[in-house]
């Protein structure tokens, strides 16, 4: 296989191409959350105007609704959701132990009920891959078992060793020369099983590889660390993706440390409750300042909702609960991602990565560690419930 | 005053033109509605594209979120939402009596609680006038007592005389010349109280009259001869607006009684529940029939929903409460008006309305009575709960 190609290093930063059969994909890249085959908000034509040339879409929804037989009959996800880019699937692992009401976990396979309506399902590696080959995403991922970031160690070495197992299963599985299969590399927080999850995938012919398990509640010190010391255990002429993680400075730390593909979950999630993203941080655009503000939310920003916009607008159709401003913010924080990722990639082509990384991390202003934990336990804990 | 000019008729049907601020909008017209300074889902450009010349906005939501003096900082309701085409905007009469928790209604003005946060105000017809001029609406409506339809005469008469009242009131507070300035004939569903209406206050100097307080919960025959009987007391040099009243069966029937302006909140709200309009009727695009549908909800519609996507995708984006859904109905369904609009238009330019308006109703079914009133009393309550 030559499904990627490394054109330049900055450090541990890479610059390469992904070449997809929708399309050569520059990375790093991000990859807008389609879960349900729709970029929340956005038409197909408009992801495409925001230069993001990848979306993520998720096989355990999509099996539940509309079901991978409807897809099918319908000609694939690329032509049910109208989009001609680059599509990477998820095989449902995460969202079966994270979403689902979980009922059994055995070498063959695991039991689940459905979060919509808590019907009885069972996946194997081998119907994770039949299904992803069926929906035709360019990028197709394994069967993982996952865990939380508090197991002891012998689960999360038995949940490793079990996704070795069903990896080995999907690439045999694996039959569609035209979709990129990524294995994914477990043994949660101990790097000793990083490295031994590392070295057992990077023996068997995967395209690429990702990094799961991470920024599911652990400290973000804790996620750095983990991206990097996996990420230096990967093939170098392989694709690294980071499963998961998406705030702007993660992006720019975990490039950083190797990484290659991302998806961002988080910058339009966030977008939807008011949080926007701007130079100097993430701003909440319910709060009272912005009530008559006339500039748009960030002065210089070339996006839709800013160029057409006042924050004044944009606060008053959240205060309002207009539908027009989940959109507006949607856009907006997806300009702000697409335009991080390329800055990144044009550092690293420079050459000039750390200076940009540093620059950007002195004007940009994290969310608060705690607030991001409570956030983040909290919409685990929303999603968790059934519809 | 010379706003509006009569250009044809066909029949009762008229072709017109109204000389606004914003742009001459032919007519029949219909207005999207804006209630809150969005027509729900779209950009201003994408109702631009959608050949919609005229919105609705609404006083009293816009008084309450954000304020009016928060629009007038910002620049007026146009500038606000960023909107150069024409924008109608409604006193607040309606949404005072339907929607807040109504206090006392005296001959000097209005106290009411907000549907919001239940704070107390009061509104007068010069200030219904003053807040009006402030948003900078091209056409302004009186303030006006709405009623239920099944109140007594003695309570309909007293609420139309107040009516006049105030509209006499609204007349000399009105300042500014380049806002064209409606009344609002009242007197229920009594022939005699509407004439007595329709008389009172075509002997005032306005520049357009509107026909209030139909499509309340009436039948609907009764809202056609209403509407007929009171349009044909109207001058026929002054534009006629039918209020609240926007059915595609409706509109059409409507116009064939003389009416020149209609809102379409209906298009819209039954969009976002998953109502769409084709030549034979609404369709239910949750109904199972478009779960495998590769085709569009109408074949040969040339809006942009149809033109790109399958009934089964809509159907899931539907299923799945996805946010694209609201957004893609809510298209379809305006398109259909548009042109909908356009054919009566040409209909009437060439003579031949009511063939067009005899085909139109044979393919076109009409939401069933008793399922059509029970949908309109379920909204009027829910609406009347607070946020």
């Amino acid at each position: 296989m030559k499904n990627f190609n490394l054109i330049k290093t900055s450090g541990k930063a890479r610059a390469g191409e992904l070449v997809t059969s929708h399309g050569v994909i520059q990375t790093p890249v991000l990859c807008p959350v389609g879960t349900q085959a729709s970029v929340k908000t956005l038409t197909p034509q408009e992801v495409h105007e925001l230069e993001l040339k990848m979306i993520l879409s998720n096989t355990y929804h999509l099996y539940l609704r509309p079901g991978i037989d409807v897809i099918q009959k319908l000609g694939g996800l690329h032509k049910f959701m109208g989009w001609d880019g680059a599509i990477l699937t998820d095989s449902g692992g995460y969202q079966i132990f994270s979403l689902s009401r979980l009922m059994n976990v055995m070498d063959d396979g695991v039991t689940f009920r459905s979060h919509i309506d808590g019907s009885k399902h069972f996946l194997t590696p081998e119907l994770a891959i039949k299904y992803q080959e069926i929906l035709g995403a360019d990028i197709i991922m394994v069967l993982d078992q996952c865990i939380g970031h508090d197991e002891n160690r012998d689960k999360v070495y038995a949940a490793m060793v079990r996704t070795h197992y069903w990896a080995k299963r999907c690439l045999e599985a694996h039959e569609k020369p035209d979709q990129i299969l990524f294995a994914i590399v477990q043994g949660g927080i101990i790097p000793e099983l990083r490295k031994l999850s590392a070295e057992t995938l990077t023996t068997m012919d995967f395209d690429g590889y990702a990094i799961g398990g991470l920024s599911i509640g652990e400290p973000k010190q804790q996620t750095l660390d983990i991206t990097e010391y996996t990420a230096a255990l990967l093939p170098s002429d392989h694709p690294r993706y980071l499963m998961g993680v998406g705030a702007p400075e993660d992006i720019i730390e975990c490039v950083g440390r190797g990484v290659d593909i991302f998806d961002c979950a988080l910058p339009t999630r966030v977008a939807r409750n008011g949080a926007l993203y701007t130079k100097s941080g993430r701003v909440d655009i319910l709060n009272a300042r912005f009530r008559e503000q006339a500039e748009p939310v960030e002065n210089n920003c070339n996006c839709y909702t800013c160029q057409h916009f006042s924050a004044a607008y944009l606060h008053h159709l959240f205060k309002s609960k207009e539908l027009l401003a989940y959109r507006l913010a949607t856009i907006h924080n997806l300009v702000f991602m697409s335009h991080l990722i390329v800055s990144i990639r044009n550092s690293i082509l420079d050459d000039t990565f750390e200076t940009y990384r540093q620059k950007f991390l002195t004007d940009y202003k994290p969310t608060n560690e705690k607030v991001r934990l409570t956030q983040k336990k909290k919409w685990l804990e929303a999603r968790a419930r059934p519809e």
